[in-house]
């Protein structure tokens, strides 16, 4: 008798993050509907590591939703601000930084409500994390909940009482460090993964933004070389 | 002495409920910033009408976003499903009908929530009304304040104290007739407006679908003619 697996959606920038809640997805037995957003963002080519990464990961559902939040501005990911350079992370997790993009995981849950809707799924995994981050609101454990909250009073399915939809951050309380391990302990390849805010249009890393600097200090924490580098050399 | 006034993102259809709740924004005195979206919707006239109309109301910011809700499907709004005909209002707020479209008041409120947080906005107006409507979930009361708690974790102005998202829905509680004589009374012209799910090209209603029922009813509890009849003739 085989069982048909639960359907979930799973957000995926391309990024260490993401790529790992999706593994962790998929170590649960989900079936992984993958989603990605082209979004005016300047390091478009993590759009181009989520899709090889689904493809390597055997994932048949991954649609790529176009949007511009660039008609808003306001972020430097998106409009023509310069990306903060720095030597030592400062200051993480005590003010936003310029970063942020403006409701940027509320946009992006919207639209997977709509598709696990619409698929009649329970279950969507965001990779936000609220440690080893950047200080965005919207990566936070109550913002999370809020969102349950929300989408159980959104949808047709939950009103109707045909199911609960679970919003799943399974990354919210590990470290980088603990998520390159758990990462790698399911077959992650960090290679071709993207963090960085900023990298030239073939993948090479600043390795001077929030990001680089943040997933530099989980890999040293695990005592392990960022296979990116092994790729581009070290950043300068 | 002069004073700034308020900003407010309002979302807007071009529909009867948005127009009025857009006028009502402005009775209050806000600077209305008019938030509209081009969604594979099938009925897209009202976005032309949206366009009109935010013009007339001497609006200098308004946002069409383009997003692409088609590749998600499920939805006599945007995908290849007949909208349902009837001659008479039937289940109305007892079951959640085809022309449902999956989470998109979520999306369009988080989409207005990235603007309002850029252009400094504390307000959110959405036509929404829980009365005389269609039963979709994510028009009910519990929603909207779900979504403004949700608003209020979710941004970096109000994680840092600097403001409060408030969300308005002032047709909550409204039927579609006190809605038609409150636009009327702040100057909405509905003849520049389209209700219907399915019009022809030109914008005709097609006088059967729940919203053209709805609007009917409106109308004939206020004793009025609908302009658009004026102008189309009456429907078949």
């Amino acid at each position: 008798m085989s069982v048909t697996p639960r359907k979930a959606v799973c957000l995926l920038s391309g990024g260490l993050d993401s790529t790992t809640a999706l593994a962790i997805a998929q170590s649960q037995g989900f079936d992984v509907h993958a989603l990605s957003f082209q979004y005016g963002q300047r390091h478009s080519i993590e759009l181009e590591k989520a899709k090889l990464f689904a493809k390597s990961r055997g994932i048949s559902n991954h649609i790529v939703v176009e949007i511009d939040l660039r008609s808003f501005g306001g972020s430097a990911l998106t409009a023509d601000i310069d990306v903060p350079k720095h030597d030592t992370l400062t200051q993480t997790g005590t003010t936003i930084p310029i970063t942020y993009v403006p409701a940027r995981n509320t946009i992006f849950l919207s639209f997977a409500l709509g598709w696990a809707e619409v698929i009649g799924a329970q279950d969507i995994f965001i990779g936000v994390n609220a440690l080893d981050y950047s200080g965005y609101p919207d990566c936070r454990p109550e913002y999370v909940a809020a969102f349950e909250h929300l989408a159980n009073l959104a949808t047709k399915a939950a009103v109707e009482g045909k199911q609960r939809l679970k919003i799943h951050a399974p990354l919210a309380a590990m470290s980088k460090a603990d998520i390159i391990r758990a990462g790698l302990a399911l077959g992650v390849d960090f290679a071709e993964t993207s963090s960085c805010y900023d990298p030239t249009p073939e993948g090479k890393p600043c390795g001077h933004c929030d990001s680089c600097l943040l997933r530099a200090k989980g890999f040293a924490e695990t005592g392990q070389a960022d296979p990116l580098y092994a790729k581009f050399g070290m950043p300068s």
